[in-house]
């Protein structure tokens, strides 16, 4: 006798939580693990939630305990193990079932298992789940790519258990296949572009400013009470207040400087470069972790050629706003990159439910995000964020710090590599005429590739050539 | 009776020029072409190296006109053309017959059509041609990626027909499979950023410092006498001199600034990422191009923000000083590239054979590159350029005009991305403490991440946890 809603495949940390999460909105759950030894605890340690958990150790009996037509939650890697978990699974299914990746994936694979599904009548769902573990436990924002049978299946638990902003819950159906697992890619890729913004600001006010940690991390929190309000600022502000138990010297100075990343950041800037489009904060976020990870080498150039900074502190009022200027750039690229996939995918994204379901529940929430998502269902020229009116004040206010505090950063010895992508880009596009002229003068020169001229159509050939 | 050295199909303009220039040096050439119709063109417009040529119409007539094991070049577009030559030639091939690519191809398919060829006893070559149609006529560097036996079977006729370094030929065997395409696609990108970093010091001089075109040639012209020289800079001065015969004004302002690109340029920035590695300088110059060419929006853009752009000018002495340093930068993220891929797919990619292959022929020939070779079989420091006792020097007394230069030009409103993307990484890569820790805290702290620490080993999180 089927009796659980949902079942939800794989007790880790953010299996467990979103199973947790659905308990305790009354929603029948059916749980089960490879390892089936961490079963039983897992429901010991639900206590009174463990009502609505119905544990089982074998997958025949897991998938028996599904109302039909059913939904199964994977929350497993994202690689070679659920390729095989789909092997077991697709034989014990039945037609207008759904089988949901809730990993980070990289969605040509989602879009490879979607068609694969399909190929049985079954449903396969590429869900991005955002807001880390406590996300997952008390309301994270989801974005999820399948077909309209399985978001008719899937919207009455999911929006039970997904963060609110105000009272939208935070999950909506992005698109079919891929999309899900997509958009969940840029968002980690904005992610890593605020991420590296914060810590190159952090870098100005530390070395160029000589302030110690716990007092930056007040400045970080007071941001956070402005138009920078936003999950990342307020844990900078808190985690930058500790002192290590161990040496009593700042937290932060005894973390060695050596960021890891997992495949998101890379999959936004490779399918960006891919579309032929570009986001140079997030790659410069990239780029940023890969070098921080080589510390040997690092020590290495520095007793070589010196690695002094210099003093270089522009005020916390323009650190403020160039950080707004930049975190506005880092949004539009990702939103660029989203625009450009769901035109070769044929997606038709939404870019303002997109902003929406971001507000709350997921990582990069922010105060800006409301912005976005405004501009967005005015309808922005040409699509683009920059060009949408309030978007252009807000970089014109902006912009004259962040250029103050990129160029001033350089010239003290500061790296800062994401703000000055993002200004490398807007100083770019607001220039109706650039230098690639030059450009398109070699490639003629050297490899006869021709160029268009400014006064009238067609392809043409330099003097060069006669 | 089989009387020709090597078949070249495909009579576009490189494989025209290929095989003239073949013929020149005394090779026996058979020579088709998909349209029939050009071969004999072709053959006259040869004129007295016609009697070196052995036209064909029929596919089976050019295979049976070569000396066993044959080796064939084809010059055709790389996808889809390139897997339908296989099918119908593969049939006619006999074991320890050579396959030649010599088109700039995606080197994972490289690879995929070597193991396709060796089920067939067949050798597949991806083969580098760099210097463009002139190069190709009168000798280009190459670069060889494919077995020891094709090499053997090669290595007399691509050294004749090779550009020369004083005496050594620009032609080398990289290494199995896909090292020779993948060569040549980094050299591109190398490429790409030097192409870059001379369009953002035209606009400097242009815009920021006033001068006109033809001045700047002159500039670009006595750069070319001294370190900086190189044919990029070369025909940088050349083409800056041309007027417009239509209309008489300087040529370069008569074409639009939108530049064009194909494929190996993200190519090596999608490789860059996939192993790990980032190459701000050449992702610049990708960014750059796709950048330029939304002239539609940069209008609009500039229509609504303003495209000021100050007067900046630091002088000849200081720009040429920055592009030295960013030069540099430039080739050693190129060479680091390739070193990662040299150990993800056991190459054994020998990095000063390399840069002296491209020391005449192809486009990005250079002065330095004498240097660079010269630095690598020295063998620096972790294998890194950068750390080369010559390269730390010229960097350490270039860097302060790069510094100067990027940070003026972004204050001054002007575009520099690639310029800037270099002084970025070694800003990075020259402090051995940086602000990656910052990332760290906040990865801990929303996932539960964890961290090192700079007293000992293990992995650890923060007190934010208890």
């Amino acid at each position: 006798m089927a009796r659980a809603q949902i079942g939800v495949y794989g007790l880790g940390t953010m299996g467990s939580a979103l199973a947790l999460n659905m308990a305790e909105q009354g929603i029948e759950v059916a749980v089960t693990n490879r390892e089936t030894s961490w079963i039983a605890d897992f429901v010991a340690e639900a206590k009174d939630l463990a009502g609505n958990l119905h544990p089982h150790e074998r997958l025949e009996d897991f998938i028996a305990d599904l109302a039909t037509p059913r939904v199964i939650l994977f929350m497993i890697p994202s690689g070679k193990p659920m390729d095989m978990m789909l092997d077991q699974v697709i034989p014990l299914l039945e037609p207008g079932d759904t089988v949901i990746d809730g990993g980070n994936a990289d969605f040509h694979l989602t879009r490879a298992r979607s068609e694969r599904l399909a190929e049985h009548d079954l449903h396969f769902v590429g869900m991005g789940v955002s807001g880390g573990e406590q996300g997952a436990r008390h309301g994270p924002s989801m974005m999820v790519g399948g077909s309209e049978h399985s978001w008719a299946q899937l919207k009455p638990i999911l929006t039970r258990i997904a963060a609110r902003f105000e009272d939208d819950p935070c999950v909506d159906r992005m698109g079919p296949d891929g999309a899900g697992h997509f958009v969940k890619t840029v968002h980690n890729g904005i992610e890593y572009a605020d991420m590296q913004m914060i810590a190159e600001l952090y870098g100005l006010m530390r070395h160029g400013g000589g302030r110690i940690p716990a007092e930056i991390g007040k400045v970080f929190t007071r941001w956070n009470d402005g138009p920078l309000q936003s999950y990342l600022v307020e844990i900078t502000g808190e985690v930058l207040g500790y002192d290590d138990p161990e040496t009593g010297a700042p937290m932060i100075e005894m973390i060695l400087d050596a960021a890891g990343q997992k495949g998101t950041g890379r999959w936004t800037v490779i399918e960006a470069v891919r579309l032929g489009q570009s986001a140079s904060a997030i790659e410069a976020a990239v780029s940023g972790r890969a070098w921080s990870s080589e510390v040997d080498t690092r020590a290495e150039v520095e007793a070589a050629m010196g690695g002094a900074r210099e003093a270089f502190d522009p005020g916390e009022g323009a650190l403020a706003q160039a950080f707004l200027c930049a975190r506005a750039l880092g949004y539009a690229q990702g939103f660029r990159i989203l625009e450009a996939a769901s035109q070769e995918y044929d997606w038709a994204l939404d870019h303002a439910r997109i902003a929406e379901i971001w507000r709350a529940g997921c990582i990069i929430r922010s105060a800006l995000l409301d912005d976005i998502s405004d501009a967005f269902r005015a309808g922005p020229p040409r699509g683009e964020l920059i060009l949408a009116p309030r978007f252009t004040r807000l970089l014109a206010d902006t912009l004259p710090a962040l250029r103050r505090v990129v160029s001033g950063a350089m010239a003290a010895g500061h790296a800062v590599p994401a703000l000055a992508g993002a200004l490398s880009f807007i100083d770019t596009m607001r220039q109706s005429r650039g230098t690639a002229a030059v450009i398109q003068a070699q490639r003629d020169r050297f490899g006869y590739h021709g160029f268009k001229r400014v006064d009238r159509d067609g392809d043409h050939h330099g003097p060069w050539w006669d």
